[in-house]
């Protein structure tokens, strides 16, 4: 009978690396877009909840759940900025898919790698859905474990040629305009944010500060710019002022949970937002003209990362990647979970320990 | 840079299996119900919530997060009456502890056998606490995969050496009996829940429906008895009749978790509980005389996950059981997430592909 049981696969950090190089990070990207796409087509299936975070001094530790009638989903992620000073990355992520009907864990997966797609994935979906059409240049601000990814997915999915970068730390600009050396993208450094945001047509926030900073103060925005703000994703971490918010559209991914975490947590509750999907499916309008600003408040939801993982499970069944693990015992009775301790199970051996 | 990465330790089911038959069964539940003892002893130190859960037709997969100031626990666990017709668990679950200063996995490991424990753990002490000091006999209804858990816990930590056991499936009861077939306990099979009950000094309820079912009604319940009530653990899922509630003093582990998913669901908003903390800690009182009829509702939480969870990690230090797993990707700059696909990572070897 232990056939029967259904295997949950583990998909390494290592085999996530190894799968993204090997279909290549554009393809894994647009991949992950299309997916997100289509499974925020059909938002109303999901069982949707806000993350439920657990914040400390110097961080937060989130549970991300999310199921539709078939796939439960859950993804680990953290955000602690002081992180970097120790030589661990700000955010980690692991996640895992699970059957509905049984509630079998069948998908153990990194997410660390794969929260950075498929967040540029959304990013970039977003702006290609709210942007003006012929957007080119792009201003990058914060140039962290993010941004190459952000970068990339702008290029391939949204069609811009030119980054406008800046980043407190310039040691991190550096490292973005090294990573990118070879990717076909005109890369501007700058000085500061304000001067990053000059001339750009899209301006992306990606800092990892604590904190209610204002990265973009309204005389940074242009008429017509489409605003990607990822980094404001938790209470008392924000980027945008907010008579930037006041003047603009606001779009988010979902609701509930960006009035907690989002730029819009310094907003009136009844302040007027559109959620992706609607726009997506044609149910509410994007941007209405040329000059108006429109800012995807983005905080990162569930379904990002449930089509996240059934990408990844696909393209590792397509390589062969990953191991099985066997985090549930397997009884011939699953009535007789005692059985697995064997025939003599209470109290015997100990003698023999300590 | 890689060596200060901290490692997250895997434990699978096969490795808990050996880590309890080396200790032995009686010592696991002990120990873990000591250390659950001495957490609830520090109850105002944890960032507590009810947990998260996602209700399908057939069951629930829940999230249970909790953490202090040091560690972050969480378990996932589903609950699927049905589950054992396919020849699946009805409970399946694993967890995780992580650090709260950094957020970093440090330890994955099988929580079903360990849930099993845990429970039964809680259970016992809660008994040891609320129930006539003096209680040598009790009924036990749902013979299933927690039934013999609970049998050993109440025999170490209770003194209990009689026990009257009910299942409407014969077979489950067949099992049990064999089962406890060494374990020092006199076993009385009873032809339903009422004759269990009958001379019972403790009624312990750990059945699997998902409905209210009325496993007893008052007429079963003499004065003096303490009701072990495991199995109504889910909105829609009780086992008491709402005059034993009525009538008792019922006590819960986490009330805002308990008033959605406990027995008292039956009751007014305002039915006053008492947290089993404070009566651990001397804060409040427990039962008040021998004729008092104390309900212990539990429905499992995150604390003792957590507790457990410690547990498991020192007893597998001392045996040096368990695997490193790279659930993170390790890299020598933080920021430099991208430098983990190698040197010319977005788009290279597509063309191979497909």
């Amino acid at each position: 009978m232990q056939s029967r049981f259904p295997p949950t696969v583990y998909l390494s950090a290592c085999d996530v690396i190894h799968l993204v190089q090997r279909f290549g990070l554009s393809r894994c990207i647009a991949g992950v877009a299309e997916r997100i796409e289509r499974d925020f087509l059909r938002w109303p299936e999901f069982d949707k909840s806000a993350r439920v975070a657990c914040h400390s001094s110097d961080g937060v530790i989130e549970l991300m759940p999310i199921a539709d009638a078939q796939e439960f989903a859950f993804k680990y992620v953290n955000g602690h900025p002081k992180n970097t000073r120790r030589g661990l990355p700000t955010v980690m992520a692991f996640g895992v898919l699970a059957d509905v009907d049984t509630g079998a864990p069948r998908l153990l997966s990194e997410l660390t790698l794969t929260t950075a797609i498929r967040t540029a994935a959304t990013s970039a979906l977003a702006a290609r859905t709210l942007a003006r059409p012929e957007c080119r240049v792009m201003a990058l601000i914060g140039n962290g474990a993010q941004s190459e990814f952000q970068a990339i997915a702008f290029r391939d999915l949204v069609g811009i040629h030119t980054l406008r970068v800046y980043d407190v730390d310039p040691d991190a600009t550096a490292k973005l305009v090294a990573n990118l050396n070879s990717q076909r993208l005109h890369v501007i450094i700058c000085n500061s944010a304000a001067e990053a945001a000059r001339g750009a047509d899209i301006i992306t926030t990606v800092t990892a500060d604590k904190t209610n900073a204002t990265i973009l103060t309204p005389d940074m925005i242009a008429p017509g710019v489409h605003i990607n703000a990822v980094g404001g994703d938790c209470p008392g971490k924000t980027e945008l002022h907010a008579d930037i918010l006041a003047r603009a559209d606001v779009f988010v991914e979902y609701e509930p949970q960006t009035r907690i975490e989002g730029d819009i947590q310094q907003m009136a509750p009844d302040f007027p937002v559109t959620e992706l999907w609607q726009v997506l499916s044609g149910t509410a309008a994007g941007r209405k003209c040329d000059t108006d600003v429109t800012v995807f408040d983005s905080v990162g939801f569930a379904l990002e990362d449930l089509s996240a993982l059934t990408f990844i499970r696909e393209m590792a069944a397509q390589l062969g990647i990953g191991d099985i693990v066997e985090l549930i015992p397997q009884t011939s009775d699953p009535k007789n979970l005692f059985s697995v301790l064997g025939p003599q199970s209470a109290d015997h051996r100990v003698a023999a320990l300590v």
